[in-house]
């Protein structure tokens, strides 16, 4: 019997001294723009001695010879010497701090202190607890469990069950430190089509998602297979119900369905004018 | 009265026709690399139109004006003719598109499809799903709440309570899609030294934090001034006795002081072996 062939798999290997998370966000995105073809990815942190750096160029150059194709490598090196080991490999070499760091040294006219990562070092302490403190709101004011302080919060999402409002929140909490909180909208909610009174008092940090009745009714079937919660007909009600409510409140919204929590974040972000504040 | 001369800070913009998440985590990584200068950093998303473009030009030169010195941009464009506008600027301009696509284009003999970004939209419903799935169960299992399914976690971390292991568990749902529980270890374990049986049976999912104690003392003494809880004489109990029983029962640990969230998560994966799949 004859198998499909498949193409080979080109390996990339997303590489640093550090944690990787930027070069392997930044590799990722890239090679999605290939989108015929697929690639095995593989992150590897911390590189940071001569004696890791050589295994790993052995470890690549058996990739070579394996998927019959050289293997693309995107690294942040601080460390010359480190960086010049993984040239030798049998593979294309983009190296994010070559690439960008001897243009900034020309246009600053200073030297770089050779300490890439440290983005992520928790050498302000404030910054970091503000991040902490942000998680810890952000987790207490989920689904509107607290309706206390909700004044302290950056921004309050609101929008019926399962339109992506938690997500988002935890993502703005981490990302950039913000107190996010959010408030489910019910059927308590549409009966009287009003906002509880400690948010209508809060109107400029309110935002909204709605969402797509038959999505909706997918996703909270997942959960909920066969309830009346699930079924399209309510979907249907409290998607229209929220809109209403929305438009007649004046709060700004947008549709969610399809949207990534990237996206969403970022367009809360954008809508709201709240500062992306970089960890 | 004289004030002190601050030297001026130059502008650095963060530019992308889509969400701009992976162009700013670069950027700011990047100016990190200049630790004696600051930088008025500026993210603009979706500026996906030649208006949009020319209206940013216009606010960047007039940031060159002000600053005295012409403005960084760090940017991802797909669209050509976006990018030419932009390079109009009077700004060093650096745009990943052009510095990274044309060498992978060359290296794999095949066009790119221009749709920078992609890598955060929701295509693969599967996998937008799962990572959802991730944040629910993570949340779900937090802080020992639930001890129902702890079979299903990628990971479960212990550790006493604020050492860290709530926003490294976020984290790790949110960036990697991994289902990540943990639990506090607190007296009670300490007493018979030794863990509940449900955790006993899923040794190899266990990962330890520990931390510093005099570091944990100031931690939860701003929470819970004066307390018991805070004292330093406990959290030294407690730190000494949570390593006691992570060496006993033979689960690795690492000390989580001082360390960002995306170091404990990279640790974490590094150490468990947890594939880093990225959304």
């Amino acid at each position: 019997m004859s198998t499909i062939a498949r193409p080979p798999r080109r390996s990339a290997f997303f590489l640093s001294d550090r944690t990787g998370i930027t070069i392997e966000m930044l590799g990722h995105s890239l090679l999605r723009q290939f989108e015929n073809l697929s690639f095995t990815e593989i992150t590897l942190p911390y590189l940071d001695t001569t004696e890791k750096a050589e295994t790993i160029v052995a470890q690549i150059n058996d990739c070579a010879v394996l998927d019959g194709m050289r293997p693309l490598i995107f690294s942040t090196f601080v460390n010359p010497e480190i960086r010049a080991i993984l040239d030798s490999a049998n593979a294309l070499h983009l190296d994010c701090f070559n690439i960008f760091i001897s243009p900034l040294e020309t246009e600053l006219g200073i030297r770089s202190s050779h300490t890439m990562g440290h983005s992520h070092r928790v050498e302000d302490g404030m910054d970091y607890g503000h991040r902490i403190e942000a998680i810890r709101y952000t987790l207490e004011h989920d689904d509107g469990i607290s309706h206390r302080n909700w004044q302290q919060a950056g921004i309050i999402l609101i929008g019926v069950s399962r339109s992506g409002k938690t997500p988002t929140c935890l993502y703005l909490a981490l990302q950039y430190g913000i107190c996010a909180a959010n408030y489910p909208l019910t059927p308590e909610d549409f009966r009287y089509r009003q906002l509880p009174a400690e948010l209508r008092n809060l109107r400029d940090k309110l935002f909204g998602f709605t969402t797509d009745p038959v999505r909706l009714h997918q996703i909270r079937n997942e959960r909920k297979p066969g309830s009346e919660y699930a079924s399209l007909k309510n979907c249907e009600y409290e998607v229209r119900e929220a809109e209403a409510l929305m438009r007649q409140e004046g709060i700004p919204y947008l549709d969610a369905t399809n949207k990534s929590i990237e996206e969403l974040a970022t367009a809360v972000l954008h809508e709201v004018k709240l500062e992306r504040k970089i960890y």
